[in-house]
């Protein structure tokens, strides 16, 4: 029955339980037709005609991405990033001028991804010929992300650009008291005048 | 771009928010190929083939609905429920070997949804036609709900079944505690021996 594989579908889908892929596959039925059907187109197209872009690795439907293509960024500052998931997020802040490099995943022994799996050829290329300044690490503060960090700043190194790092602190709005330990001690070395 | 298209389709789905959305477009973007299609596939077929069974109104691919194509169902009883989740649910008990009627809505002049407009006709012409015995309403014990159970006992009484409902009480693994005082004093007046 048709309606039992949808739910099916959804149910795959992470973050989604039996139950609400149950409620989801009737409220499928419910939409209005042609919704339904540029559902599933998208479903077909996101596939079909997303890729990575050809100079950042983001994903994009055109040859270059549209902040590559975009004139007005800054090229000389290129923020390097585990997944398009977080460009979407450093987008949102509307406060990153700059360029992204996306590796499509990060060092782990553990999962079997070496760093030949990953975008680091595309990265170091991108250095002499974009002329670029500086290289912000802004992959998550995890054990994979910290050595994807530290290896990448170890290739950079010869080619004499800046390599940064996000800064790690108390999340805005958080409280001291719900904050670990490793994170209060990064809070408080990093610290900064006011 | 189709991604965005395809995030936006999924946050309009009933409880997934923004992040969640996006969330998802990416992970339809990484499945395997064949799976996308059929994912895409299922949702055209939901909406193309899934109707209401001609007797008991629940959805199905097939002229009668499975349930009630059953020779081994029992078609002297017949639980009415406002939507075909709440047969699932009742199915999942692996407890009831009667039959269904899904009205498909409940009475509700503040959304402007009169009697007309659910399947109570239908239901009236199964009585004497399938020699039901004895009708449980099975509605949510909400405003609505209670006033279509009403409405419907009514209906029914001139037609000489026994009309019955759920019992309200305690959920099993509840705690009285958190229990409402409504669900409480149903609890108490609907006691039993033991």
């Amino acid at each position: 029955m048709p309606l039992v594989r949808l739910a099916e579908h959804f149910e795959r889908l992470p973050g989604i339980g039996k139950k609400s892929a149950q409620r989801l596959a009737f409220h499928v039925l419910n939409m209005p037709k042609d919704r339904a059907e540029d559902f599933a187109r998208c479903i077909l197209e996101a596939r079909e005609k997303i890729h990575r872009c050809a100079c950042c690795q983001n994903l994009t439907d055109q040859p270059l991405c549209e902040i590559c293509a975009d004139p007005k960024r800054d090229g000389s500052v290129i923020c390097v990033v585990e997944d398009p998931q977080d460009v979407l997020a450093f987008e949102r802040t509307k406060e990153y001028h700059g360029k992204y490099h996306v590796l499509h995943g990060l060092i782990s022994p553990m999962a079997g991804i070496g760093p030949e799996q990953l975008y680091l050829k595309e990265l170091l290329a991108r250095i002499p010929k974009e002329g670029v300044q500086e290289v912000i690490m802004a992959t998550n503060p995890t054990v994979e992300g910290e050595a994807t960090a530290m290896y990448l700043a170890k290739l950079l190194k010869p080619l004499g650009v800046k390599t940064t790092r996000l800064a790690y602190g108390i999340p805005v709005g958080g409280n001291l008291e719900y904050a670990d330990e490793v994170t209060l001690y990064r809070a408080l070395s990093g610290r900064s005048e006011i």
